[in-house]
């Protein structure tokens, strides 16, 4: 009632000289962007008479200097409930996480800052920002980064500009622009799965779409019955019960519960297992870097945008200016890893299997080739040891390794304290 | 007649009770299982008076255990000569090649062993085992094999549980589920082809689909007109003329016979020049092996669960805990060999040759830079010689190699001999 | 008016032995090549009454003999002004490029030379052939190039044989069939960018297709409005501003002209930027070169087919019998490269950044990790050397390097003589 209000008002004042000024904006752009005029015409905002300065505003200078594009804002002063449900979901956050500081980017309108800023403040509101997009050009991270991670400020992310079609936003083509590709090909895995097939042949109620599943009933919080975090984590676990309850309701429309519980369970199995093996790469590297076998080390390559000089495995990994190793890693975690898990999650066997599980295990192969590579090649006879003991080790650099490993967090003091003093004890026992 | 009559006296055995039930479930499972009901009822089983128990049973205690899915036994006492078909194609023994040994599976029914056993017996009665399968998870062979190496026995693996739909089983998206991917992206290759793409733009008559060529006048039997069993080898020399005319009987539906048996004998001249490129990377990889430089050597790592300690490098070789060379290896068999051959059989350019091709020969290179790298480090001076001289070897480790040679049936006992003389013979004279 | 003219009186000298004979042709083929004839029967020139020997002539030897398929001068007669268009576009060199000399291919007509050749002539007209091609057996040159590379001389390339429907050749279906794959995945990227998946959703009103912006108002002429040559160069300076604004008439079509200009110019600025990279690869590759250092050198392999036995890293390099680096570089410059500008200009995020431009700076890491790799395995002293400093070479082999440099062009006579003295100055001076 208050939002129906609302929009009422704000239509009044808005187009009351918006509708005097409608005409006069199609005059010129019937010419200059005759497009943009067709695909309003038809659309239910011209049948409902809001024209162009309802959301563009009227102050032409503006306009003509690019900074009257239509962000979120503007469209949910009318459309309150989607904005709210938008913003409580993990769209709502792609800016924070795909943007990083944006004061580098020429052409970007101070007003941005608020999506990250305390008015007036530099201080961030959010932890999370992306060192991949801080390494972009302004180029690149417009074309590259920002045409996807738009979508916290853009309703015409989705729905595209100018047009009202709800086609449009319930074709998964339209989820397609983003979620695809190698790092979360989450179209072209449904496309193929037996729900994309079937919505193609027999139709939208064999088959159901994206939305179907994500945005259930027409909702915009697309992150209803998930229960991983966008960063690939779990949610706190006094909430996984509820998000797969709501999953699992949307499931069982089809399917029973215990086939939809047990596919679901599967796939958590999945997850974990696939996990471990990321896990196990890890280790492979964090040693080598303990051991300063790194090629080349943190220390002698442009540092990390966000942590400087170190190494970094995590959310924040680079694909640029690390090691070989480190970017067979990149390829394993940040691609093959979604491939298995959201395959499983989507009942796609090809991705869940082929395009996954054969990767990863093929990617610790490569990454324990490298390893043996990178401890032969240390001109160093110290460094040439065997990478979990220190048979072939001189005490100095035993003792650096473990330092190394207390110092990143690895071991405990006490354990630290312990496995000093066994190395201490074999040396002076006389052995290697 | 026979089958009208088995069919007939089976619907009303079953029948009888089962359309007294319908109602009875029907009543529950509309809200328990809404979709299916939903799509049972404007199914063909539906009209005929088909229920629930017709194919479930009545048995709610197995219904509720999960035990009651609908094998194709089942859909076989009236669907025969479907049956018989499809258990006279390759799709009849998806489960035997994809499974293995279902024994360590939770949740799985003993009464599977009868694919592949004799009743009572642990005998196999087939030689086909994945040993691939073998080696993941449950919740991974599940998901990631089952979903497509159900085939055997299960018709909702193509028609869908419930549906009775042809349309969905004469689209392509049907056999995409499964043929996609980097083993075996023929639905890719069609989707693109000179084919798939008329079928989009000029519809069925002008477009073969998957079916059309494969499954010709509705028949089940995927292998019709294939020369190719589905390991890649040829059928036996005598079955391939008779092969070959069913195939071209199909394609002089539109093409005159001396195109199409031009282009299928191109495609067969692509398949024995890629076999041979694959060939030449398998005997470097044994090389390395009869020399002991494979990193890890098959008896430094778990063993192969169907063969033990040794080098597995035929249709059983595995993805994992293998040496990096392999691993290159299967890329280039599992992968690239199989988008070169059926891009070719299947008229697509970019599969024959980018996809597959140039693949292929980069695989050769790729294989080759790790050969020499494995050949050089070796830190005994014997091992480091030219792979197929012995110009610096000294005469133990020559003979070794030969007679590893010898062990594995590449040299026959004639051949040994001969050059086991001749290698004594050499290093007698002096020289080295 | 004279075009008219032509095509009469040519449909009168074919078409009076013609449609005399059509029903001879028919009679037989209705049984040979049922689809052939269905597909014309439905055509615009079955209505016009342009039967089979308007096109394939009356010579049956010579249809039997293979060599009445109908090449685009025979199309041209009639379609005049089409003809003119295409030979003037890319599309109307692809032969050229692709083919390269077919002398050594089996089953084709001598008649082919006229397209490189002029007649009577050995001589090449055109520059361009490609090695890659050259390097083909039959079967894959036809299968694998030639299905694409067929463009110039035949309309069926695109329309297909028979069919006259129009919805054909406005499908980017149509397209798919070459522009897909690894080097240039054009398809791909529109059908997942706005553009593809706005006409799938709402229509080809909302979203253009391929034809909309590259052969707008049906031109025939494929080249129109880009500024970059098949080969990836730019048009001469001169041309551009008229190539980009012939660009801009189009996408003002819908979009406004700032937002184009500045959107095509990000994509300018994304193309240099990654170009730079390429670059950056190249100078390893050919320092190592300078150094002896790749393995094998172009010395030591099969000589590249149009330059012999030297390093090529342009447009005719090679992806066979080169050494592991190239191979890299191979994959870095005619995939990624053409996958991040490419997806630049089509909209299409996750081309231009993760299948693009991160593939790019991964490519770059993997280049130099194998760079390190042959610097260090070089068993002289002399060769262990920083790639761009001479502190530990010999002045023998420092001077050899920089010979090596001059020799190739990549140092000015002015420039080499003022290093070569720099050089045995500081030796001279009794440093390292």
């Amino acid at each position: 009632m208050k939002k129906t209000l609302n929009c009422l008002v704000l239509c009044f004042l808005l187009l009351a000289p918006a509708l005097l000024q409608a005409e006069d904006c199609l005059e010129c752009h019937r010419e200059k962007t005759p497009g943009a005029v067709r695909i309003w015409e038809k659309s239910a905002h011209a049948r409902a008479g809001i024209g162009c300065s309802a959301c563009h505003g009227n102050d032409h200078g503006r306009i003509d200097a690019g900074k009257a594009s239509v962000d979120m804002e503007i469209c949910g002063t009318c459309h309150e409930a989607a904005l709210k449900e938008h913003r409580g979901s993990r769209h709502g956050m792609g800016l924070h996480s795909g943007w990083g500081c944006t004061r580098n980017l020429p052409q970007r309108d101070k007003s941005e800052c608020r999506f990250c800023h305390q008015e007036g403040s530099t201080r961030p509101v959010t932890q999370v920002e992306c060192s991949r997009f801080l390494k972009q050009s302004s180029e690149m991270a417009e074309l590259g980064c920002n045409r996807c991670h738009q979508v916290e400020s853009s309703c015409a992310s989705c729905h595209s500009s100018h047009a009202t079609d709800l086609a449009i936003v319930r074709d998964p083509g339209v989820c397609a622009k983003c979620h695809m590709g190698p790092d979360h090909p989450q179209w072209e895995m449904w496309q193929t799965s037996v729900h994309g097939t079937l919505r193609a042949s027999a139709g939208p109620e064999m088959g159901p779409s994206c939305q179907d599943c994500h945005m259930a009933k027409g909702s915009h919080d697309v992150s209803v019955g998930l229960t991983m975090t966008p960063g690939g984590a779990l949610y706190p676990e006094a909430e996984i019960p509820g998000r797969r309850a709501a999953m699992l309701s949307i499931c069982t429309e089809c399917h029973s519960e215990r086939f939809a519980t047990d596919d679901l369970a599967a796939a958590d199995a999945v997850r974990i297992q696939s996990q471990a093996l990321v896990k196990k790469a890890e280790a492979i590297i964090w040693d080598l870097a303990d051991r300063g076998l790194l090629d080349p080390m943190p220390t002698e390559r442009p540092p990390h945008p966000l942590r400087g000089e170190v190494l970094v495995t995590d959310s924040q990994m680079l694909y640029e200016e690390t090691s070989h190793i480190e970017r067979l890693f990149f390829k394993m975690k940040k691609y093959d890893l979604a491939k298995t898990v959201k395959g499983a999650y989507h009942q796609n066997p090809a991705y869940t299997h082929w395009y996954g599980n054969a990767e990863l295990k093929m990617d610790l192969i490569d990454i324990e080739a490298e390893a043996t590579r990178l401890r032969e090649r240390n001109p160093s006879p110290a460094a040439v040891v065997a990478p979990m003991g220190v048979e072939d080790e001189s005490i100095e650099k035993a003792l650096e390794v473990l330092k190394n490993k207390f110092d990143r967090g690895a071991l405990s003091a006490e354990d630290y304290a312990r496995e000093k003093g066994d190395l201490l004890e074999r040396f002076s026992a006389g052995g290697q």
